[in-house]
């Protein structure tokens, strides 16, 4: 299995956390985002969208982070990481939702912003994250996992961008249910972390 | 069944629509987006994130209108709007992520802006919208369906601000295959349709 990478890319690290807590072998072949390979013809052939990351399991190809999330869950994880029931699958779909909207286009495009010179309105996306951030923030008041009665992919689509915030300028002091939902996944056997992600509690 | 609704909203649209096309009765309650209803302390407690469309079914409360989409596909219809073979769920999964990215954070905010007078930036949010217009020109080159064999929900959640893109001031005349896929879509027994969308070929 390859999975087309960016070691920076929260979306990226998604799969290869995933990948690590399924103890799922792959080769992780880096792209060159800072010289436009991902906008190359040879990349756009494996994704249209020309964005990592992509994954190539023997031939079949698969693009965007959520999707990869759900393929790998149950191509290998069995029924735990995605279970099939309409309750829970509805569950893990509104936090994969909420991983693409507020998180993705708040949290993570402030980030890019800060840290890639992204042309995104800082303070817009910084109120959109905060938003997603408040909504998960009560949700999780009264339950360990987002959907469901153990982590799913939706925890794992969350977490990136959440745990990244302080890079987007977003710190999390004030969301103490948000840190110890961080510190569970960060507890989880076979967790591997990524750069820019640090203690909770720092 | 009450569907907590917008006419206008594209969003809200998609669930009246799969709603139609599955036959499946229900009661529109309107939200009074323009006076803020969606963000009072009631209608925090349907949906935290505060939008609509919100699904009421007998208690069951979804927000999010991917999460709804799955809700009504597999409660009611059977294996045919979101099979759950592998492939084709990912392949769904997919799409509808194109749908709340490029799509939403594209055409729809370029349609807000246009129309309700939000604070986006309209050629950032137009140029977004036209790469997921050219990836699914692309995809739909070679099959009349986003994923699968026939239409399934990651049609129904693209469609929507798609069709409604020329009042985002992105006409369609440059996507000839995507025009005939809105056209399938509009020829689906139990279709209806929402102000703004006109005939593709106009």
């Amino acid at each position: 299995m390859k999975l087309y990478d960016m070691e920076l890319s929260g979306n990226c690290y998604k799969v290869r956390l995933l990948c690590s807590l399924l103890a799922i072998p792959y080769e992780s072949v880096p792209v060159d985002l800072v010289n436009g390979e991902h906008k190359s013809a040879a990349f756009l052939c494996k994704n249209p969208r020309g964005q990592v990351p992509v994954l190539d399991d023997d031939g079949m190809l698969v693009w965007d982070s959520s999707a990869i999330l759900l393929y790998l869950a149950r191509q290998y994880g069995g029924d735990y990481w995605l279970p099939l029931d309409i309750k829970t699958m509805t569950e893990i779909m509104q936090w994969l939702s909420v991983s693409q909207n507020e998180i993705l286009y708040g949290l993570a495009r402030a980030r890019a912003a800060m840290k890639f010179n992204r042309p995104w309105d800082i303070e817009q996306c910084r109120a959109h994250g905060k938003l997603g951030l408040a909504a998960l923030e009560q949700h999780l008041s009264d339950r360990p996992w987002l959907a469901g009665a153990h982590e799913t992919i939706a925890d794992i689509a969350c977490y990136p961008y959440v745990a990244l915030a302080p890079e987007a300028g977003v710190p999390l002091a004030d969301f103490p249910t948000i840190r110890q939902w961080l510190k569970r996944i960060q507890s989880l056997p076979g967790y591997i972390t990524m750069p820019g992600i640090v203690n909770p509690d720092d």
